[in-house]
């Protein structure tokens, strides 16, 4: 099982909508088919694991990260091939939540007479499915928020500087986070001020030719320079805006950005969590998102940050410099939104520390 | 020579102003004597194990974790005490920078036909003794800042609530550091608005017998309350002040503290490079500064933090929360302080991350 969770996790950032899976095919005490969600989607693990196998697979034991699917989608039901492959037995991590599956998988199984059982490394099953599962059960991606400040939780100089703060080693790691992530988000202001292109860098042209990340911006009137870098004809842009004029959508949709309307909050800004509701509706289901401060402010202040990557590098800019985070409105210290440690470890010269909601 | 540097460092933030120092006695492979430099500075580490060896000491070998004084102080030096004894070799792990020393022990214990081992465990021997090293070059303490903030670098609500940001263990590995210090140091500002106690506290009556470190607080004016928690009666209060009034003088002096005048700098500050060698001079060599951010932030521009201790709680407080630092006046980003990272690790929930300039 641990074998198919590591190929699981390869997939994770590449296969939205669907969720990364891994399969691992054994007979005998060898494994003769190994398989993950191909990008994209499709295959699914298992029809790539018992491909791999051929005749081989039947008797054998399956072990997929994921309960097999029940439902006839674009593909055949991945139960049904494991019957058809004649496998003896299935070991799955954990069952899938979505209603069309919802043990219905494992059910078919054991009624064509294959020995199942689930529950296997069913904890770092989750895990890898945190954002499937949140899409799932809160119509909305999982959102993993990215700090990188300095000992005083600042992310700028007063005049807007903020190139390095924290080393390459943390920046090179903030890159591989991006690609196990369906999509980038900032808001406005971030791609004003620091026209970021959001893109994966860095790991040579095997991964330059793989999927990358959506390029999400967050901006209620997308009044966003329309020669920035992200309208560069790259990867997919999303503007996500509440009463931009025609014209602007217009405009931005010929540089090739899908746009997408949701409401204003009840405060007059753009509502994000109808935002995130809709990235959700539209299959993302790991958003990473990195900042600015004020994005990153409403996102803790909503409830919609599952885990935060926090940087931490060995400067300090003072209470003049750009805050990690904008005002939250707390009357008591008892309000202030509370995460609970996850790791900490250095990178290079700097500090991560990782927290979940 | 480990066994001599841990029971060196037993005697950190109780020794000021003579250096913590170890002394180990091994005599045919066994161990027949041990000390350390005691509470208050004597006796010397060298004479309390060689009190212990009596006359086994003869033909041994004595391991000290700093170079044997030569000089006569309060007492007869400890080279003379070991040559005395008929100690066969002495192995130490550092050379005494002090210029009343300065090699003149080592070579005091050759003319005496003694075998001397100098440099073992050099590192952890300077380490240990940064503080006094740094009194003797920079005639002032070594100074740790300790920073105890939220994720976006806050240390309390913007009404003042700072109770409790960390959780209790890294409250009690405050208190622990605070023990290991001469001296805990606030600004007026932490002085007025937390009412601080500064002392050690949770290691039980063991401890609240032995030395607690001074507690001192830089004010310009003095403008602090009378009736604080500071004047209780407890450990010593050392007030740092540039113009107060000789009538707050002399009622914090009737209240039992100490006052400490230094001039103003030229910002009209009281000028804080000018406090640190008063206590420098006043004997202090390892000052613990607690903040709050305005002290914080004019140590760091000074360049007068040695090794900077930042505990990071998982809440965020927002940008309206008062910060860890005060402004700094930056220009550029490549003005920034900047830190090298020695540790991080969770305490309880928090994590901690230590720096060194």
């Amino acid at each position: 099982m641990d074998a198919a969770l590591a190929l699981a996790a390869r997939g994770l950032g590449r296969v939205w909508p669907n969720p990364a899976v891994g399969c691992v095919i054994v007979r005998d005490g060898r494994v003769i088919g190994r398989g993950r969600t191909a990008d994209g989607g499709r295959p699914h693990a298992e029809v790539v694991a018992l491909g791999q196998a051929g005749a081989a697979a039947r008797g054998a034991t399956a072990y997929v990260t994921l309960e097999p699917c029940s439902h006839h989608g674009q593909t055949p039901p991945c139960a049904d091939t494991l019957i058809a492959a004649g496998v003896a037995r299935v070991v799955v991590a954990m069952r899938d939540p979505d209603i069309r599956v919802d043990g219905t998988g494992l059910s078919r199984l054991r009624a064509a007479g294959i020995a199942v059982t689930a529950g296997v490394r069913e904890a770092a099953g989750r895990e890898l499915q945190q954002g499937f599962l949140t899409r799932v059960a809160a119509g909305r991606p999982m959102v993993t928020l990215k700090l990188a400040c300095t000992l005083d939780g600042r992310i700028a100089t007063a005049a807007g500087e903020s190139r390095w703060i924290t080393g390459p080693e943390a920046r090179a790691h903030v890159h591989a986070q991006r690609a196990r992530h369906d999509a980038v988000m900032v808001g406005a202001g971030t791609a004003r001020q620091d026209d970021p292109r959001l893109t994966v860098r860095g790991f040579g042209p095997a991964h330059a030719a793989g999927p990358q990340p959506v390029r999400v911006v967050l901006s209620r009137k997308l009044d966003l320079p329309r020669d920035g870098a992200l309208f560069d004809g790259g990867p997919p842009v999303w503007l996500v805006h509440a009463d931009a004029p025609p014209a602007t959508v217009d405009a931005f949709a010929a540089k090739g950005a899908e746009t997408v309307r949701v409401g204003t909050a009840p405060g007059g800004g753009l509502d994000i969590t109808a935002a995130l509701a809709a990235l959700g509706g539209a299959g993302l289901t790991r958003v990473y998102c990195e900042g600015g401060g004020t994005l990153a402010a409403e996102m803790l202040s909503a409830g919609l940050v599952d885990r935060l990557d926090c940087y931490t590098a060995g400067a300090a800019i003072g209470a003049e410099g750009r805050p990690a985070l904008a005002a939250l409105g707390l009357a008591r210290l008892a309000d202030a939104p509370r995460l609970r440690l996850v790791e900490t470890r250095a990178i290079g010269g700097d500090v991560l520390h990782r927290w979940r909601a």
